[in-house]
């Protein structure tokens, strides 16, 4: 049976009307000594593409998808042939899920792990068969009511008890499929209000509980790197995780920040009131970023709407701060991005894929371009120059004192700064889009 | 003398590396019928290219220029002499100007008038010799501490005169020059809180003042069109005329929206939670859209920061809705916007300048290329074509009622909407963006 | 059979432990001429109270309800009985809701009716027994798929059928009711991109839609006030009925401003960017304030939580407001308000009213002291005073003309403005609140 | 000579009439062991109230001063007369400044640390005669135009040396007045765009920055705490310090938690999507709680505004973390606060001060009663019950593992989770306001 009626997408140009082709993406082709298919690592979502329902807060699911009517374990294996159909004809090599995307919960913890065990080994399967990879799995500690006050930070203990017990199977399941990456997303690690919350007891429980998992995944020789996904509130008011620097802090504070990159998202960013960029950037300058999910948010809006990227700003600046981290190996770009509910037709799955890669494909050529003149490196040398000198190399290497600095500063004549021409810059952006498809 | 010490500006088309060309911006091209510049209508505001120093509210002027060491009668003669070197060099035909950007306040009202018509004569003569012209000017009832309570909706009458006197003298000057639009930004017509306001005294005072200017304007046969200028927040924490809607409102309350049209500026409509294109249509839908104040703001930042436009993707959907309108004039472009305070050397005023007019001129030629091939209009016509025969047909005609639609439904089977794929209008708007540079 | 498992809810004063009880609520005592229940007019909201399950974007319903395991029909019945006796217990006089709140949607739109007419009997036996009475109802045209693109802003013929029939239902049913009010929230009427939607029609669409309402309401003899709910984005980015100014602007252009008022919503004010008494004042001013939807925000959210009021401050001003309307009356107040989450509990239902209407009762007292001691009337009259006399008397009586007023401002030596004094009217509030309890 | 003419302020409770006096602060007052103004720690800001002239980006000045018309220097010494009378005659105990706050700067750094020699001096003699004390100075490095590009992180070694030895004389000045406090604000320490910016080396030159100044203080023998205030934007997009657990971050990536504390500004914590007690939760359970900037924001605006503080509910939980942090000292909460541009009235800062004052006054009563009543802690201990026995007490010890939790999990049959009821603390929190007026 096939659930998607189209050929395999084929790269056809800039300038091609086929909706069903790639117009950036081109998997094979070089950049350096990379194909753009090493430097993207593009990884599908189970949840958002065959899972969700696309229903909101204020109507139901309006989805249609062929597995509708099946019942639950039937629907499982439905999805587990239509994922990997759907990374075949997509041209994505990588795939992400939650522990119940891919399996019923059943009436017990132990039913549970038995729907969970009969699944795994169906994708196991396919993975052997065509060579598709785990990018990372999670494991879903929210959805269900006993999560109802958090998980490894609830105020009942049998909750963290069961939470834990969720994410072992969930490791046990990463060992099983290789998974390159296990993510930890809070989820309900939060709180509504500090009105009734135990901040510190909750923080420390949930320092126990990540420095558990990593004691369970040595036992059992699980190697995938752990990355914690930052997110500043939704949904609870005010999430644990808020933002890279906050993560970072509570890292470094219970001495995990050896044991853990990031996982960014692009609209969690923008909710935190970052860009990004920033995002990408404060985890590249510590030597924590991990891997990316891949979408992107309404500026207007207050809530995460995981739209898949489409603008080429955003995702040009991605790719320079990840091809200047070297790649994101083990790492990828994940698409946590979900169709518009006015786009909730099947057929809008393979379209909306296709724009998002596209759209990065195109910021990966511009950013390579970039890097490849130079022109933020040029940028930046220019501007910083008085540090590779004089009283400036002094500071850089800590070799000057306050008492030093004043005697400086009582010499000074005049200072004279230079303009930073930021438009210039901007102006120089949309040039460089411009010109990636006049290559003559 | 000369304040830039720079050739005209030329266009050099997208590859040029020459700072000072343009990539876009081709004043004489023919698009159609009209050439880019009478499509674009650009304008300079005098107050952030001529007046402004760059101060912010934690730190003083940082521009620097040429005039700052003049008295200040000299200093507003040299900046005529500047603002039409500056029109000259960048190809720009329009300026703006508030009352109090042109000359120094006097000790009196009357000295200020006389200040007035010393700089008014000078603008005068050298529109003459240029062929420069006057876009709009408007009055600045703001600044000064007497309006501390607003202008027209001050609670003190004393300011109400005040300021009605200004708009006098200014309309006398807009009759003088020429200018081919009246503008009314709010400044402090507003509120800090409603605890202390009569909001519809206030309100009812404000359209007294309207009428006023109105009938002033029919009095000395001042024919520009009337303009208001929405936003907000900022003086005030509730400014009354919010956005396009509520303006709308209240003109329609007043009886007085025949006799005003819009000037829409891209940041105001953004502090307002809409997009640029949501107020740029509201107003074209309404027949009221007159001008733009053409810049952007940060999404992440919560007041005004006037920046010069660079985002091709907000300007060619105002460029779209430009053209749909038949253009803007006499209304036209005019840059309300700022370099940031980091740019702060005098050629950023121009270096600013073409970062602005290269990516309305590109985002011109994306929008009339899109309009030639019917990109939107083919999407729309398929998206309500039921609208065009049958109970469709009844229902934007008028000639149906409940009953009718209720026999209609109980006929229904199934109702089959369609997918929105508005991911792939995204994604095709990349493709226009990036080929219209590669027109082979 | 008893739902909730309590003695009706009595006054028991503000020094009461006992969480079921009112500490400001005591229905019957007067506040000059009227009953603090006459004056507050409490309605309970089906949809949140008695048909929610508390579930949210990442999780599954939490409610713990009796009527869970019952079958639709027979939930609807247990529901009927529920409420019936909340409003009992709770003294609460009236109700509000949807259509598809109180029955189950049937395989067909006549199958819908039908199980509407079922509950709709049930429930007039029930207020003909109990007095209590149906303060609004409204038609739910926004969570089944049909719906996606909106209603009577869809883009699809059909679905605009469907909805009026809809529309014609729920008005008969307010008819058999004697609903004193008929709501309509826009739902889905909005839009999610401009690149997809031609706004001008789904609007003259919209115009259309409530004219026929109003044409069909006359046509039965249904005279209850029809009321527009305004909220600025949620479900969709742009919600049409943005605010209370932006539906004024609506009403007015399609001349429909005399047969419509407003009923307005805290959260849906602030979600806008505006006080909730703002839009109150707005709609008071202009005469159209109909209803209130009592509940508020998390300031630092972008969505609607909806929360139970619980902010004296915003309680009190409301109330200001509602008095000087001269109360609300047909409208009401109306709880649109949903526990939190993490409140999941039965009695949860009964303890959040009672916060709610403590809160407002609380406002209601305060309100009604500051009013009985003009305390701001005398801030305002002192405030605007220069407009009672001389010009300020000639330019409110629209008297004078800008000749007039240069004159005037001419011979103006100093303007003294008078200090607004804020922060000691904000603290003179905060001692109107505690004082409240403290009669001697 | 006398700056304002009104007696001291007294304690005249909560029915008084007279705006200068005190409704709920009374200092001398015992709760407990302690007065009213050994809790409260009240300190004026030498800026907002001596030195700000209330202009904003869109007006000039619109503070009347005795001071106005003096030259420079004169100007500065009237100030040291005005605010120890202000002191005095306000109850206020503690003070804060920035360097330029007190005195002029001059032609060269050595004139300015000049300039500030003389009014140092005078400030001593004025704090020896009245007892009054620094809470803390700073240095503003950030108002001046040579910080354009920042003062520790400008991207120009001059700067960099000239900000220290500012930051040097400051700490000298610190010294000699024996300031309880040092703080660090970031002032331009951020960056306006990543487009140009070296956030590694800027971050890492800020940390050495941080070094020198506490190995000078060392050397020196000045002992106050050094504070970070954090603030998430404004002036620049983004600023460094964005809120304490993003500090707290760099603090110990650079090994420098040890030597600096957090002085918290309920402003900045909105501006950065918290809420003001969290950002002192944060603090508090990390020991790291210094002092407080007490004002408050307004959740519409997206900017600082520094009114303030007025609201009941935010000084009540503000009070409860101090009260449960051992109090603030050697920190105080001073008043980081302007009259709003329309209180111009140099009464208006006494005014001001009695209403920040007051709420803050109120606030404590209310979190001493509840902390008697142990009103918030048997809500946590009730909720966190859990963890005190069995395997809540294991996870608690971190003597447990995965597998044994899983064992665990296995054998639970139902999880039952209990409700927060948080509506029902809310509730009760408004008794706790409004009884505390009501003690028989």
């Amino acid at each position: 049976m096939s659930y998607f009626d189209i050929n395999k997408v084929n790269y056809e140009g800039p300038k091609s009307n086929n909706a069903f082709s790639f117009k950036y993406y081109n998997p094979e082709e070089k950049l350096g000594n990379h194909s753009m298919s090493e430097l993207l690592r593009f990884s599908v979502a189970y949840w958002h593409t065959f899972t969700a329902d696309l229903s909101d807060p204020f109507g139901v699911g309006a989805a249609e998808r062929d597995w509708d009517s099946l019942n639950e374990m039937e629907k499982a294996k439905a999805r587990v042939e239509a994922i990997f159909e759907f990374m075949e004809k997509t041209r994505i090599d990588y795939f992400c899920f939650h522990d119940v995307d891919i399996a019923p919960e059943g009436a017990s913890l132990k039913e549970s792990n038995e729907n969970l065990d009969v699944i795994v080994e169906l994708i196991k399967e396919k993975m052997d068969q065509t060579g598709k990879k785990l990018l990372w799995n999670t494991t879903n500690n929210f959805t269900h009511e006993r999560f109802v006050h958090g998980a490894a930070t609830s105020s009942n203990a049998e909750v963290f008890a069961y939470a834990a017990a969720k994410v072992k199977k969930s490791l046990e399941i990463a060992k099983k499929l290789g998974s390159e990456n296990f993510v930890f997303w809070g989820g309900r690690e939060g709180y509504e209000s500090l009105l009734n919350t135990n901040m510190k007891l909750e923080l420390d429980n949930l320092a126990t509980f990540f420095k558990m998992a990593k004691s369970y995944a040595d036992e059992i020789g699980y190697t995938g790197q752990f990355l914690i996904e930052p997110k500043p509130k939704e949904p609870t008011t005010h999430q644990y995780d808020t933002d890279v620097a906050t993560a970072h802090a509570f890292l470094q504070k219970y001495d995990l920040d050896k044991d853990f990159k990031f996982n960014i998202e692009a609209n969690h960013a923008t909710l935190a009131g970052h860009t990004f960029q920033h995002e990408l950037r404060y985890a590249r300058d510590n030597n924590m970023l991990g891997s990316v999910d891949a979408n992107q948010g309404h500026p207007l809006l207050g809530w995460d709407t995981d739209e898949f990227p489409t603008d080429v700003y955003d995702t040009t600046l991605a790719m320079y701060e990840i091809l200047k981290n070297g790649g994101l190996a083990p790492g990828g770009l994940n698409f946590d991005a979900k169709p518009r509910r006015t786009s909730f037709k099947q057929e809008d799955l393979i379209l909306t894929h296709i724009a998002g890669m596209d759209t990065f494909a195109l910021g990966l050529r511009v950013a390579y371009k970039m890097i490849e003149d130079n022109f933020f490196e040029n940028i930046i040398d220019e501007k910083y120059k008085s540090f590779n000198e004089g009283i400036g190399k002094k500071i850089v290497e800590g070799e000057t004192s306050f008492k030093e600095l004043e005697d400086y500063a009582f010499n000074i004549n005049t200072i004279n700064n230079a303009s930073d021409h930021l438009e210039v810059i901007k102006s120089q952006i949309n040039q460089y889009i411009l010109n990636i498809n006049n290559k003559d």
